[in-house]
């Protein structure tokens, strides 16, 4: 089980997000006083979900203090994989493929092309010629099973066309087909080390869709785009390559954020899937919610920090 | 996947409770705007949880008019059980061994002594000469496993000395296990027909001792209590058998609802863990909730309903 709130949330595909196992919190509230809110109880319905609403309130609300989290029984056997696709959309496919033969991973995570090249640039990884996509995926439970569903797994990304297929023996391997995954975010950062990272989340079944959107924003803009993430539930950490410095870029990534954000809500997306609002996307906030829902949540923050003390600036404008 | 947001939600072992699976609502708000809280993907970061703060404010704050719910594949393969005991303290150490064993069923329901004579008396069902207590026991996933988990299942019952242990072969055998369970309510309802019903929530290993306090408390009020629920996730639905004219009756069990509620927050449980709070345990709130939190609650709700039209006496007295 992940316990970090807003870091890859790995599990999330079979086991939920993160903060469905956050049962109850301590809380210090605007007013200098010390809430519990929650308990040890997996259910309870006494009153206002405040565990909830402290969650994701980026510290607008309250300081979080402690944490009461569900703990579930740790796997008995687990199989990692990699598939390398020769395009974003024939992993896409693949994921979709995957979920429908009702294996459900505890990890499947995309990585893009131009992902793939820093990684292989920075890590001296062996990728096949022209590597268009490469999905993590990650099965757990009862040994008995894992084979019969690592089977459909390789089924699903030999039918879309996966020009690579691996299969971790031991956990050296595993950590070995990690190494891609783990080493995105790092590897862009030295080749590209003025990146902006945006956090999108869109419906699993429009990643293909999303993926095409950003190919034509990069190109519109003259950028270069890398996205990876959780293909599972749809959340792409995408990144653009601009230098701070140079004006120029970084009024054409402005451009391309904006196009980016509107392309998630057409696409029923959020502009932020774990990250937040903080001070960079609160100009955005209007583009995600509507004049009615920014007001209730105005109310409330007035309500329970009255003198906006809390995190002043953050989320709302 | 159950969709009842209050009724019993069987599966919330194996798969989390109920509300995890709301990704979004469209709400009437007390302005009478229509806002749409949360939307189509597992995860987003966009703000407040207004949908979590709507579920479960019991029509306090708004109107919900929709539901997003998040769907998972059905399940290939299922396997129903029963377990008879001579002891609810047997059938409680029964539940602990089987989530030790790391099996995680989907259902996990828990039928005291009294709950079983009710059943016994109006649906006719064989049960061994002073059954203490049932579980129905439920596993689904990939059938080749189903078998093991059965064997460890019985192992855990034989072993805390089960005197009655059944297998349903096909649906109709399913269906006949699911009797006494289906049957809880109705049958307890014909022979006492003005039961109280009460809806606690305690850690689950702490249910043996709420099972024996339950026990204390109707002794010490010259009362009957029945017990059933969720022993999963450590839900009982606790029924005072009382003749609701008789106002000596009535007395006797206001002192033994006060006490119940005593216990079940010293053990760290919460006076609801389905129903909610309404009007009927709106004076006991404060057994639960800190005046700071019920403060907190109260400021959301004179934010969103300044002119209390929404379900107005309801939580709060």
């Amino acid at each position: 089980m992940p316990i970090s709130l807003d870091s890859p949330s790995y599990q999330e595909v079979k086991y939920g997000v993160t903060r469905d196992y956050i049962l109850g919190l301590e809380v210090v509230t605007p007013a200098g006083e010390i809430i519990n809110t929650g308990g040890k109880t997996v259910k309870r319905a006494t009153g206002y979900d405040l565990t909830r609403l402290m969650i994701g309130s980026e510290g607008t609300l309250g300081i979080i203090t402690k944490l009461i989290i569900r703990l579930i029984p740790l796997p008995e056997g687990k199989k990692t994989m990699t598939a390398v696709f020769r395009s974003a959309e024939d992993a896409a496919r693949t994921v979709s493929d995957i979920i429908r033969s009702k294996v459900v991973p505890t990890t499947l995570e995309f990585l893009d092309r131009n992902t793939l090249s820093c990684v292989k640039g920075s890590l001296e990884m062996e990728l096949p010629e022209n590597s268009g996509a490469m999905l993590l995926i990650e099965i757990d439970g009862d040994p008995m099973i894992l084979d019969r569903q690592e089977g459909r797994i390789k089924e699903a990304c030999l039918k879309n066309g996966a020009v690579e297929f691996n299969v971790a023996a031991n956990k050296v391997e595993s950590d070995n087909l990690w190494k891609a995954r783990r080493g995105a975010s790092p590897s862009m950062l030295k080749f590209w080390p003025g990146k902006i990272s945006e956090d999108i989340v869109v419906p699993r079944n429009v990643i293909p869709e999303m993926v095409k959107r950003l190919d034509a924003i990069a190109d519109r803009h003259n950028l270069t785009i890398a996205s990876f993430g959780h293909a599972g539930d749809g959340n792409l950490h995408v990144n653009i390559k601009v230098d701070k410095k140079n004006a120029g870029d970084m009024k054409r990534a402005d451009e391309a954020i904006k196009d980016i954000f509107k392309a998630t809500v057409e696409l029923e997306g959020a502009i932020s899937g774990e990250h937040g609002i903080g001070i960079s996307k609160a100009p955005y906030l209007r583009m995600q919610l509507s004049d009615s829902e920014i007001g209730m949540m105005k109310a409330i923050k007035n309500a329970l920090d009255p003198n906006n003390i809390m995190n002043p600036g953050k989320i709302f404008t």
